[in-house]
């Protein structure tokens, strides 16, 4: 066999392995989707043992000395020095990858990996509840548990300079405590220079878009809009769930969840095109990649940035709009008739600061995040206990969006992800707006006239654009890698803040 | 430690591992149920492959030599005799059924169980679009291949006359062929019988069952069904499916599945009322034995005598009626509102050969199941080829019912179990009804009050008495000693042909 011969034949044995405990995944994924959408609420404790199972088999499969075997044939374990040349640059970069995910598994025993999956598959059920009574207290005992092991993890992972790195680098790799800080300050400075500006003009009226909202025809809508823009309805479906998410479990099973707002008819809108933001980037790896790193996404940065590419840069954008409003008039005639293109783009893009995340304007949103951001980084290094939450989430709302949430429904009950045990994700969110922009640069410069081609209900064109430049690498590049790939600059912050700038002057006719 | 204490602490292993393999075919009940749900059509290769990656690692933990090992101290794996005398009489039975169970396990290699998953997973998605579409012939393959897999597991299994009778023991552990063959031939002289004295009197007219049913509120109706009975919601839920079942995760997630039929009213109900029976059992297990024998079902025979006691026994019985009569009128004023209850008891209960075995009256029932038994047997044991099978199936419905289907959707095409590698499981539905007849017995012996509390709304006592006298034993009995037990007489075919002939000669007035 040529040299060459044998490598393709080691990368094959290593990704069929690689490919199953991704199986798995997927299976968990499924599980997860199910105990959002449809699970009997009895079942919530066998449920969690379930997935308790599934953890510890993925970790074993991920760790075993079959898989390491395979995988040190083409990678030096220790020194990360490639030992076959006759790999492709793809493929290199794969084994790469393959190797940090190793060697970071492998630092979780598999004990704590299973009781982490146990525990947060509890601490969801009783998050939902505490959230749906505001009862804090029967939350927090679940909180402290998560904290406590977020912490051991931490220090089984190893870090340099914080613990928070450590959480930090699961979803946004290479990301660490002290660069994210740097972003986030200059980002909060930039917001709230913007947000003093918007404030001192005239607010817009956005009251037609509260109201009653047929539920059904809000769906309704939302499927044209997953099929206008691309989504494959073969390859997975829309639910509805308390906290709307996008479901990873293949490439043809990239199931999204919304959920209906009692009142707004703009959340739905905006939460089916973020979901499908995040399916059409797992539907867009390639298919033949699954179970290797070259079809997997790169991160949840990464990811957050298709999501928020569509749900803002698209959404909220005036051609599509220029599309999409007679279609929204035809559904609710007696509601939006009357309403001019321009107001309604001006409304729906409307600046107030909030108190709920994931209905926040463009421009509050990332003090919402950077508020996480800093509450975390407490929890996990010890400077803040759990019983201090509500007073602190509080405190921190009331100093950067002027707002004091009047229970913890609105304020630290809010979101799900603590419950999932994810500390670190949040930055995430807020990296993908970032990311995001710099990509958009790139796309508007490829295709100066988007505006004009999606106004004429154009749209496939864009998902295309991604799926080139963005979902068929997999991970071949990391986030930044890709960035400079894609873009041929640098990243930095002030893409994005002079976008926000230039488009919100605009929206709130600033001089 | 005290030798009993010893046997406990044994007995707790040995649990515990099998709690492991039963948790995770929990989880693959769980990717049926999406499949046949809510799965995108697209996702089925990667469910197969999901379902394969289950199969063996159920298949591995059920046959590894650490369960072997734990197994071994309580029995001998040899000769079937019990090592720990100081287990209880319960303990002492689900040991031997963890034995049999293992020992039937052991003769399937991995591989084999592997791709046998595989394999039904790809052939029902291959079956549902050859039902709907009609053409046998794309079909035909996988059937080809499950066949000659099925032949191939008698052969691994082993067995003393048949080869049916290797297969016949998965679902109803203990059933040969030929005792099946003797009862079924006592069955079809009987029905034949009744139903020529049916025919010679005037037929009754269900026209009225007919019609136009809005499906919203056929499963508003259903919903209340299922709690009168006592199917907790909290555990489980009510979906829709092309072929209805239940779904045996845990006694805490059973799920049921139905289908709104296009015309009739009645398919629904019975549906329901069916599938509600598979999930009380499940639901009736007792929890703390999940995983061990004790809290399994005995077979599928015993299964379908719970879901066919609820449809035929109670959901076709007068007193049934007589407290949801009003209700069903007051859901469908205009198509019911002038049906006597006299009237609607005869109609639901009409006679009449027709082409879909779960449409089939009560008394033409076994005959479909005759059919599908000799064809099973015939496919077997390689007298009959796939391409022969419509005109086989279409000459002996023409001898048994005197129909002949248009076309394979409404003959061979009609039901799931072939393409889910199921040969040996038609049987059981037969044996389920004359197990029901037997147990009903009993029942109605100790409650001979039953009709005026089931006609005054009274219904969870039902319920209560199934999980006394059949659910919370597990396995501690096969299905003749658990009948034996609760009625203290031996099992035969008898007791259901009276009930047959009694129940109908008054419902068609016969002398």
């Amino acid at each position: 066999m040529s040299a060459s011969a044998q490598a393709q034949k080691d990368y094959e044995i290593l990704h069929k392995k690689s490919r199953y405990s991704r199986l798995l995944s997927g299976i968990t994924a499924l599980l997860d989707w199910d105990q959002e959408t449809y699970m009997p609420v009895a079942a919530s404790d066998i449920r969690a043992e379930q997935l308790k199972v599934l953890a510890g088999l993925i970790h074993k499969s991920k760790t075993s000395t079959a898989f390491a075997k395979a995988l040190s044939k083409l990678i030096d374990l220790k020194t990360g020095k490639i030992k076959n040349k006759d790999l492709t640059t793809p493929q290199k970069a794969a084994v790469e990858v393959w190797r940090k995910d190793y060697l970071k598994e492998k630092c979780l025993p598999a004990a704590f990996v299973e009781e982490f999956a146990k525990t947060t598959s509890q601490s969801v059920v009783a998050w939902r509840t505490a959230k749906a009574q505001d009862t804090f207290h029967t939350f927090s005992p679940y909180l402290e548990k998560l904290i406590y092991m977020n912490r051991k993890k931490a220090d089984l992972l190893g870090y340099e300079e914080h613990p928070y790195d450590a959480l930090l680098d699961l979803y946004e790799p290479g990301a660490t405590t002290k660069e994210v800080g740097i972003i986030f300050q200059s980002l909060q400075k930039s917001v709230t220079d913007l947000l003093k500006k918007i404030k001192s003009v005239k607010q817009i009226d956005d009251s037609f878009l509260f109201g009653k909202f047929d539920h059904h025809k809000q769906l309704e809508f939302a499927h044209v809009l997953m099929k206008e823009i691309g989504y494959d309805s073969s390859k997975g479906r829309l639910d509805i769930s308390t906290h709307p998410f996008s479901s990873a479990s293949h490439p043809t099973d990239s199931r999204i969840t919304t959920r209906i707002h009692p009142t707004s008819v703009l959340s739905n809108i905006l939460v089916v095109l973020h979901e499908c933001g995040h399916a059409l980037y797992e539907m867009g790896l390639p298919e033949e990649q699954y179970g290797s790193p070259l079809g997997e996404s790169i991160s949840l940065g990464l990811h957050e940035s298709q999501s928020r590419w569509w749900e803002t840069r698209i959404g909220l954008s005036r051609p599509f709009w220029d599309h999409f409003l007679p279609l929204l008039k035809k559904t609710f005639p007696q509601q939006l008739d009357k309403i001019s293109i321009d107001h309604f783009h001006r409304a729906i893009n409307k600046v107030e600061p909030s108190l709920i995340r994931v209905e926040a304007d463009e421009v509050t949103y990332s003090l919402h995040v950077i508020l996480r951001f800093e509450l975390e980084k407490a929890l996990i290094e010890g400077s803040l206990s759990v019983h201090e939450i509500p007073e602190a989430w509080n405190a921190k709302m009331q100093k950067l969006l002027e707002l004091t949430p009047e229970n913890n429904r609105e304020g630290c009950l809010q979101d799900i992800h603590w419950s999932m045990g994810a500390f670190g994700y949040f930055p995430t969110y807020t990296l993908g707006n970032l990311y995001a922009s710099h990509l958009f640069a790139s796309f508007e410069k490829e295709h100066n006239d988007w505006q004009k081609r999606v106004a004429k209900g154009e749209l496939l064109f864009i998902k295309e654009w991604l799926n080139k430049n963005v979902h068929h690498y997999g991970r071949q590049y990391n986030s930044k890698e890709l960035l400079k790939h894609v873009t041929k600059k640098d990243f930095n912050a002030d893409v994005f803040n002079s976008y926000l700038h230039n488009k919100y002057k605009e929206i709130y006719r600033i001089k």
